[in-house]
């Protein structure tokens, strides 16, 4: 059995981290079974062993993988005779812009309409750690980050076109079938469903369209998760 | 011998479109040859048998075929046996995310840089076509849209974060090598290199040690284009 260590809230069955999101859709996609084990932002005791101090890590028998790209990559040279991740080897590379882009600019974009609601929902033990680390990082109080809502719902909105325009072409980013760059994206709109009660897009958004179709996947696991999205 | 409608500006020699410089780098990947026509933005009439209203065309024996995406799949398919574009049949659908991010992002963000360079250089006979269309598409005067020149440019090497971002952990967009997505990111700034002396790049960019390594490509084929940067 496979253990992830998976970020939570002050409700354990929480689970928001876009990062575990992508890691959780990757071992579903190559059938592997894996248990988790809820952790909070402050419990960098618990997985110093990992050498890591933030989450996914993943004990896969004898050995520990840390940062949701790490695993993928270990999950896809490990698992060779599961469905690929990327599709083929080569792909492997055009994938990590993705990641590049969903790490830099979406997730960005994205925190602006959600971080109060991250903030309500963590652990109290957390809040502090989180208020000071974030404020550092934004040169700002949390209030003033979020404080233009429209707007920023707005260029999150914008934000996804690309992911739009590929879509319009395609059913999938990877392609014909779901690949991990499409974990990738869905674990950051994940990350907002799990977190906070603002629905991202428009119904009538082609990328609402594709995000049920990966909510379906694997049984309905992700959808299966507490959210806070009707 | 392949045919490829090429725009240019006043001076035949400057060839500055993104979509045709993915193309030339996408012949040239194949080991393909092929001649330029130079073609400007009204000349709608000279391309009117492709159906298109824009370029690039290629007119591959019997076959015409037109936009930089489509051109690419038609070189990857009926190419087979030269070296590939996608790297693998499986990229092409992840590869499709950087064309639509390129085209709908960073596209944009040059252009708020180079606008003013690409209306002096471009032919006479197409100065009222390009205002009257641009300054539609904007809502606003040509001027009035470039007005934040540092602002522009500190704007677009932000936008260029997932690039940085992918190049920090694999030497090329597409991997180990350059495939088509480099040629993509590549056709962009060659644009910007074509047509303006503005240096979009810092020299310590990793993006411009990168941009070197493609414009060595191919015996220094697109450093030998007539540019406006020294």
């Amino acid at each position: 059995m496979r253990t992830l260590y998976d970020l939570a809230g002050a409700d354990p069955a929480r689970r928001f981290s876009p990062y575990c999101w992508r890691t959780k859709m990757a071992l579903r996609h190559k059938g592997l079974d894996f248990e988790t084990i809820p952790w909070r932002f402050t419990e960098k005791d618990v997985i110093a062993f990992s050498g890591q101090a933030t989450v996914p890590v993943l004990v896969d028998g004898e050995r520990t993988v840390r940062d949701s790209w790490a695993i993928a990559s270990y999950l896809e040279d490990n698992y060779p005779d599961r469905p690929s991740l990327f599709g083929a080897d080569a792909a492997r590379g055009v994938t990590r812009f993705v990641n590049g882009w969903a790490d830099t600019v979406l997730l960005a974009a994205i925190l602006r309409v959600v971080l109060m609601d991250i903030y309500a929902r963590i652990d109290a033990k957390d809040k502090v750690y989180f208020r000071e680390s974030r404020e550092k990082r934004f040169g700002m109080k949390l209030e003033e980050f979020v404080a233009d809502a429209a707007g920023n719902l707005a260029a999150l909105r914008t934000t996804l076109q690309p992911v739009r325009t590929t879509l319009a072409a395609q059913p999938y980013l990877g392609g014909d079938a779901p690949r991990y760059a499409d974990y990738i994206v869905f674990g950051c709109l994940q990350w907002a469903r799990c977190i906070s009660p603002v629905e991202l897009l428009a119904t009538d958004d082609p990328v609402a369209q594709w995000r049920g179709r990966l909510l379906d996947q694997f049984d309905g696991f992700a959808r299966a998760a507490p959210c806070e999205v009707a």
